[in-house]
């Protein structure tokens, strides 16, 4: 643990909503729950909070250690603490884990009242609109009328441009990173070959693997790691490990493993598959692949954003192939044509989608400008 | 069957090599068998031949039909033929399915002399320099000292590459198409990614799967799926597919197929897992992960291509994104370098890597071009 500009210890809580919860897919959640973490404090006059919307594989833990021992900061933890881009000394920060996650909000793993058993593949197909349902329950019971900022990258990012349309009145500004207003083909395409592999390997026993006492790591492994591939750029990743051969000069004419990216890919792969959920990782495949805001305004991203009152923070990096630059830029070009604030930073970087969880330099001075311009505006 | 301008019916011929092989994995094959098909007719002098070598799922079978009521001619059928870019009126075209295939040349589902039953995982790991090296017992079989030209694409092309640094005066044209002088780091990877598909389905067995009366299909079918979206690019992904849902409007919030493309990419995964070979697969991808010529040189390029007596084409298209036109470009910068004739061809296409297999006129021109020049020279 580092306590110098972190948030220190941290301790998630948990939230209990008893009001009912009707989703997109006609189904309705008689109760839930949230795990939240929050830094800093909110203020007198409740203006200065800020939501984190995590992506396909995060949660609630955003920054801080949970103890002393802890090796290892929230997923966030460069951009939200003290004095850091996301400054806790003057924003109250709240990281939840989404509907449907695994890191302690009701999902996959949560016991469905009705059968006494876990949820497994019972649990509902949720969609980035139903999250932003959530939220706002969430932000009622925090007290919270309007965020300072809803703000997030990737799947992330969906979720604060869907609060700035569905609720247009309770988000100040809406900070979008490396995302993109709907996936592309080759995006969805992606998603169903992870889903493949789950739903295909023996030991997923159509989602009650708990029922039967196994776990499809299988699936769940070779899903991350043809993830990872594309969240990394062909250049980082030539960077870091071009050819290099794991033993020795010779190749071993074998299956096992002859270069360093393997044996990368497939620790990353094991490493995955021991902490997360495969129901939940089918789940939020499927909110990438439906989120498409233009949808219900005939496949027009202007009109769907004409209700919106937020002010915009859109960045993409130069190197990520899985949401490119275009693809922010699409969403930038429909703000401006609906004439809405936008300010849109292109960055350079060769760490591909998974720049927007890195530490460089002229990202981070580009949203720690942005915030200080959301804290002047509120008078922070 | 179409027989206007098709080579019409043709029959696979087989050829067995009672000399021993010795593989660069320090094994030796004590013999081995081929299949081959052939076009065209072997001229007096035996100067019109050309080698067409196959890429990863590919084999003997380029062009023509095996039956009359054949619905799909060979895999190159568009580019050789009567009248076609690699005029079978003039050439006498070899194609030969490579030692490894599962389409009758010696491989995984051959009889292991030594033990009765099938090599399965036994089977040695070839290299692209073996190939070549059985290519030549075949030219020596043909009664060809000299090759017209040795031609593929992908890890076709590689093939030619090597042709033209192993065996420098029996090729006189290298015809090289989107490939490259090695694969990256993100290649490797998502054949490794491809590779643990096979290698943890647990009809697997080891490699053993024949003995076992199963077939890993699951793995198969992933490996070809995650593949067929990296052979594409984005944009003809997207031109063909979009965002179109495959039963009307609405989202079914389920994991059964919702957009066209999941059903395409399930569609081309079964079909792979029907006819393939899983150990072969492992085995081609292995050989495309090894071919490096550069790396006995110090890691330098040009010295490899230093004694080759080849003239060299070279073809790139732009939107192939897993042998990029900037992985041709390494090669015509390293053999304009070494001083030896290179004629480069940048072709524009939607079609990603798989370009390399489609009919676009501009490619088929400039292919066209080239061999009315090769038989120029050499006075066909």
């Amino acid at each position: 643990m580092q306590v110098s500009d972190s948030v220190g210890i941290v301790r998630p809580l948990q939230f209990t909503f008893n009001a009912p919860l009707r989703l997109q897919n006609g189904s309705i959640l008689p109760r839930f729950e949230l795990t939240v973490e929050t830094y800093g404090t909110l203020n007198a006059q409740k203006n200065n909070a800020v939501l984190i919307c995590h992506a396909l594989s995060g949660h609630h833990h955003v920054a801080g250690y949970h103890s002393p021992e802890d090796k290892r900061p929230g997923w966030w933890d460069n951009m939200v603490g003290p004095g850091k881009p996301v400054d806790t000394n003057r924003f109250f920060v709240v990281g939840v884990n989404n509907l449907g996650g695994c890191h302690g909000s009701s999902g996959p793993l949560s016991t469905n009242p009705f059968t006494g058993e876990a949820y497994g593949a019972d649990f509902p197909v949720v969609t980035v609109k139903d999250w932003v349902q959530s939220q706002m329950m969430l932000a009622d019971r925090l007290g919270i009328e309007r965020w300072a900022a809803v703000m997030g990258g990737s799947l992330g990012g969906m979720q604060a441009l869907q609060w700035a349309i569905d609720a247009p009145e309770r988000i100040a500004h809406a900070v979008v990173i490396a995302s993109a207003p709907k996936l592309s083909t080759q995006n969805i395409a992606f998603n169903e070959v992870a889903r493949q592999a789950i739903l295909t390997d023996p030991d997923f026993h159509n989602g009650h693997y708990a029922r039967e006492g196994t776990v499809p790591r299988r699936g769940l492994r070779i899903a991350r790691m043809m993830g990872h591939i594309t969240y990394l750029a062909e250049e980082g990743l030539g960077k870091k490990f071009g050819r290099q051969l794991k033993g020795g000069n010779s190749y071993g004419y074998h299956y096992d493993v002859d270069f360093e990216v393997e044996s990368y890919l497939r620790y990353q792969g094991d490493k995955f598959a021991d902490v997360f959920d495969a129901n939940t990782y089918l789940l939020m495949t499927k909110a990438l692949d439906y989120f498409d805001p233009a949808q219900e305004h005939r496949h027009d991203l202007k009109a769907a954003l004409a209700r919106t009152q937020a002010q915009f923070f859109v960045a993409s990096f130069n190197s990520d192939w899985r949401f490119a630059p275009e693809r922010s830029e699409e969403l930038v070009a429909a703000l401006v044509a609906a004439k809405k604030p936008v300010q849109y930073v292109a960055l350079q970087s060769h760490h591909g989608h998974d720049a927007f969880l890195m530490d460089d330099p002229a990202y981070m001075r580009a949203v720690r400008i942005y915030f200080n311009r959301i804290a002047q505006g509120l008078a922070l």
